[in-house]
């Protein structure tokens, strides 16, 4: 039999319930948590910047790259915010600041805004106008930096 | 502007000229790839967990559930080769064996393998049969286990 981690209650739907269950819900333990986010994050930071590589003109314009890249992100998007449940703010190195964990309305509002602009860099992305792509890759990078100035602390924790 | 990773050339398609292009083509530099893999894997294993604890019977059974966590499983079994090229042996701790370097068409024809398999997991959670969705998810676990225990140490290295 496959080892799985152990998840004490039923999974909830990507970006739902954030930081109203506690990390028990989704993940066995706090770093399990930690590890996920990180990685859902290292992922999008990874084909965000194939687009932005792209629209920065640092290499050829790609529309089928860009449009796959794109759902990549969109995907991503979705994921890291039910990581962040309580009692997620220790167990392994992070850079998450502890205001992420006292203002879920506005960290959801960031969340929610991320998802929309990704899932239309998504859509602008497979129209294949690299102006667009542009502008579409700028909003999203507005999201990312909205919250990491809010959120992110330059160095890491522990 | 928001900083994004430098990429060398052309972001190629995702599982597909892994082992054939230097780390730079794709990542910055070797930690990215490393940390780019680790974290794709950290993300497919969480959501293959929760079909796994819903398949054996430790959470409810909840068809919604099991199709976007499969899903994103079948999204994330794509995207870890392409980390693993040449260079990136070294950069950060990891527990890939030398041997995955080696033996590039093997590790190609599992990473394939997983690629099929996962689609099938995504087929078969959408047609909502839970005995059929263990028999998907324990295909798919074997295929994790071939190549685990073919390429994957115990310890990490450095």
């Amino acid at each position: 039999m496959i080892p799985v981690k152990t998840l004490v209650l039923a999974a909830c739907t990507a970006a739902g319930l954030m930081a109203s269950l506690p990390a028990s819900a989704q993940f066995a333990k706090p770093e399990d948590a930690i590890k996920y986010r990180q990685g859902a994050f290292t992922v999008m930071g990874a084909h965000f910047g194939r687009i932005g590589a792209m629209v920065q003109g640092r290499v050829p314009y790609d529309a089928k790259a860009a449009a796959e890249n794109a759902d990549i992100v969109a995907a991503m998007a979705k994921l890291p915010w039910q990581a962040f449940g309580e009692g997620t703010d220790k167990g392994a190195p992070h850079r998450a600041k502890p205001e992420i964990w006292r203002e879920a309305d506005k960290v959801k509002a960031g969340a929610d805004k991320l998802v929309a602009d990704t899932a239309n860099l998504a859509t602008v992305a497979k129209a294949g106008n690299l102006d667009q792509l542009r502008a579409a890759f700028g909003t999203v990078g507005q999201s990312c930096k909205a919250c990491h100035d809010a959120y992110r602390a330059d160095r890491y924790s522990n």
